[in-house]
């Protein structure tokens, strides 16, 4: 009989499941669903204003995405719900929620249900800088010793800054909830009745260590007295490795999506990283890059290394047994949408038009016409600031080389060739700590779509690039983690060798490119560090001056 | 009875002649005539194919100006020719050309016809570079006492390395020829029957000091031993102070013209110079900047100070009895026209047409509606090189600051901000030098028509900007010289007082915005430096790739 697993990824604006073939790891039907409520950026339904940096989900939108998804993939495939095997999934990180002790949301209680702190609070949701940044000095001043695995730095991105937000100026809602959870680990509590941490969220996002536990309660304390004992009040679940079992799927769930009871659910993952286990990658060596608007870099190492300016080192974060290094570059596609937005003449659009193009595509037709350093630019592709190796989000763009006879496209091209020195810095620094890169694998919309690009990113890092063909990642990558959990496979290795998609096409770095970029990359580092250390801290002194003109102009 | 004066302006495409009462220097009628020839930069009229980077002119086009206008101004002036008093012209510089003994251009002659080299050298033709590196060189290694008076650069729009490339390239029309002119001498000849040279075009193009003269024949012979005598032999006329009387209208010109024989005409002079007369400016302090696609700037002293990195420091060169210094931006008006044009999205042409604007008066609209520093942004105005203070050519743009917000019109604003730097470094870099700077004439196409743009120059200066009322500049320059020619006035400081152009609106600089300037200039001067004076030469490394891979490609 086929075994078949479920694979349910839950990204900024939709869920997406996949019914996939536990043998081969092919996907038998895929379904998505948009979630009600989206990103709720200003306002909640009820038309409670939110702040700015404020960004909020509803819990109830990813229950909708199982009730629409699983029985619709059930049906697309013909399979059975006793065929299903196993599930598992996937959610942005740290996007988290305070819920009563019983798993309830505190949003779905009439009480809270117009506060905007009992709501889930997304990945994105930035308003807790300053704690982000209180959190970091602190942690500078008492020599916590797990900054070192964090870049030496806390992102307000993560889950702490978050709650600590949340206890600042919402203490009613902080004292009503029994526990916040990650919405990853809460939707695994919903499935199996067992409320689990995953130790990729906890890892990546709470600062929680492998035999380590969390930060010691006297930091927390130092943070603010009240937090002292936040771990055994509010996080206090077991964190289980990713590819663990953490229950059986409950007769409830079970009848309602039209699947078996008992059916085995793994823990929560968070979605970029589930993607290692889609791209087949087991073994150090390899760099998974997602490269979309931003991008992610997923690398593996047998042992731990302290690689500074990267997002995180966690033991079973990635794959168990392998230390999981995180780092990324917080604005890749974006800089092209730029670009192409706010400074492309008509004429171009209208050449695109007329060839049926997209203005990306024909920018890029026009980009590939010239060769390496023919352009005379380059750039640091700090447009979104740089998350990796700097930690630093005060960066701003630069580019130099401008004559009168610039053209659209030679900026075009500098922006992708800025990006691929920012992953050669990357995959340079894991080198220079111990975790050398040998190869790298794409994934994401850029990888699929613009072939200049991964051709120059080969050419650019002197070593090949792998694009793997999945469009869907997260999911298959929670489908091969519900396969080990579900015991079709003895360990994740071997799933991920019978189901991880397959390389769709290699990029060989060009040698004559590579020597060009080699001298170019050589001018992008002396930049890079120029700017970046604070050698030249004009980028910085520029947005001290805007600051206060915009302030004299309220 | 009324006196008036004729002042003619010989551009680069056309030339203009002004009918100008001598009383108040009101122009009575004007009259433009286009160059039949126009620039011949690929190719003579019979074909004769042109080299890269050269750049000729046709010397009957200039005649064909004078037959045309001058009798059309007297006509529309209603005029008559015993009424014209004085004749002087301006031209561009140094554009120069071989002739006989008896004034016959080279090219004039069946002989000479098809070669290139027996043609007007325009000021743009660049293709003598290598000559003017030479020169440089050998300046330096002589310690030449003349090149600091130049900036220390000898550049490839000056006279001699024309010279030596007609030596190098074409030995017989060298040979054939009995003198080098500038282009400007040249029609002051044909109009009064005798050879002078203007102690502007000689002192700026030249290298001709008042009282030391030209540099040494050694100097000479020591570029190539045939040139040992070139000035005896080739520049061998009286140089006579700007504002002289060179000599009076033959019988022959005065007939053709319908003036009156022996009208007196002045000694030739440089167009850009000539505005200063125009402008009203008698006294040191007030710095004139003739602002197009790029900027000249002019300014006087009493005595002789050297300043490093301008183009020239000439006594009687631009008003007899001062000093006169020459120092420009290679690029102003011509960044502005490369953003337009090459990066200004469709929607922005179409807000612009609904207006009724240009994309030009559109981009400035939006961008007034910001502050200083609220963009974020700062360049360096180097999109063509930087002619002062660092007489760099291989120098190249540079911009800092883009985010994901940044818009077309702050990239516009920024490059204004740019320039306006680029101004405040020279006029610094004068006031160090012994030469105070205390407030700025504008003329030229951008001062009259940007408004926005001369606020931020005032306030970038921190001094007022008088834009003076005059779009014809050289040809009401050339007038005044005319009167002084023909002893209408005692001198030329009381031609200028009763002549000159009013100004016709001035900007105050604004304290608050000269505040944040003052802090934005602080990174544009450490930008500059660090980039312009080598000490990060990312810019000439990028440079020589591009050469690289050009010459790869080939």
């Amino acid at each position: 009989m086929a075994r078949y697993v479920i694979g349910i990824d839950f990204g900024t604006l939709s869920g997406r499941a996949s019914l996939v073939d536990a043998a081969d790891g092919k996907t038998i039907a895929s379904a998505v669903y948009d979630y009600p409520h989206g990103v709720m950026d200003s306002a909640l339904e009820d038309g409670t204003k939110l702040l700015p940096d404020w960004a909020l989900q509803h819990p109830q939108d990813y229950l909708d995405v199982l009730d629409h998804t699983l029985p619709e993939i059930l049906r697309m495939g013909g399979v059975r719900g006793e065929e299903v095997v196993g599930i598992a999934l996937d959610v942005t990180s740290s996007t988290a929620l305070p819920v009563r002790a019983d798993g309830t949301p505190l949003c779905f209680l009439d009480a809270f249900r117009h506060h905007p702190h009992a709501y889930v609070k997304l990945w994105k949701h930035h308003a807790a800088q300053d704690k982000a940044d209180a959190m970091t000095r602190i942690a500078i001043e008492r020599g916590e010793p797990w900054l070192s695995a964090y870049g030496g730095k806390v992102s307000s991105e993560w889950s702490f800054p978050k709650l600590w937000q949340l206890l600042e100026e919402a203490p009613e809602v902080y004292e009503a909830m029994d526990a916040w959870v990650e919405a990853a680990d809460w939707l695994v509590w919903q499935l199996c009745g067992r409320r689990t941490q995953s130790s990729c969220a906890a890892g990546y996002k709470c600062f929680y260590r492998k035999g380590e536990g969390y930060p010691d309660e006297a930091y927390f304390a130092a943070l603010d007295e009240r937090l002292r004992h936040v771990v055994r009040e509010k996080l206090n679940a077991p964190v289980l490795p990713v590819s663990s079992r953490a229950g059986g799927l409950t007769q409830e769930m079970a009848a309602r999506f039209g699947l078996a009871p008992g059916t085995a659910v793994a823990v929560g993952n968070v979605d970029a990283h589930v993607c290692v286990l889609s791209a087949g990658i087991t073994q150090p060596g390899k760099l998974l890059a997602i490269i979309g608007t931003s991008t992610c870099h997923m690398a593996l190492s047998r042992t731990r290394h302290d690689v500074p300016g990267i997002c995180g080192i966690v033991e079973d974060g990635i794959l168990p047994g392998c230390w999981g290094y995180e780092s990324g570059q917080s604005c890749v596609g974006d800089h092209f949408a730029w670009l192409t937005k706010s400074l492309v003449p008509q004429k171009y659009a209208e050449q695109a038009q007329a060839r049926g193009m997209s203005v990306h595509q024909y920018l890029t037709l026009l980009a590939a016409e010239s060769a390496p350093g023919e352009s005379g630019l380059i750039a640091l592709d700090w447009w979104n600031g740089n998350r990796s190796i700097l930690a630093d989000g005060d960066l701003t763009g630069l580019m130099i080389g401008m004559t009168l006879q610039t053209k659209p496209e030679e900026i075009y091209r500098a922006l992708i060739e800025a990006t691929a020195y920012g992953m050669r810095v990357v995959t340079e620094n894991y080198a220079a700590h111990g975790v050398a890169i040998d190869e790298v694998y794409a994934m994401g919309g850029i990888s699929q779509k613009n072939a200049l690009a991964m051709q120059i990113y080969a050419d650019v890092l002197g070593m090949p690039v792998r694009v793997v063909g999945c469009e869907q990642g997260g999911a298959l990558g929670s489908a091969i983690f519900a396969a080990v959990a579900a015991g079709v496979y003895e360990n994740t290795e071997a799933a991920i060798d019978a189901m991880a998609a397959p390389v769709m096409r290699v990029y060989e770095p060009d040698e004559a490119h590579v020597r060009v970029y080699d001298e170019l990359f050589a001018e992008y580092v002396r930049l890079h560090d120029l700017f970046g250390r604070g050698g030249v801290d004009v980028m910085k002194k520029l947005k001290s001056i805007r600051r206060s003109a915009m302030n004299n102009r309220r």
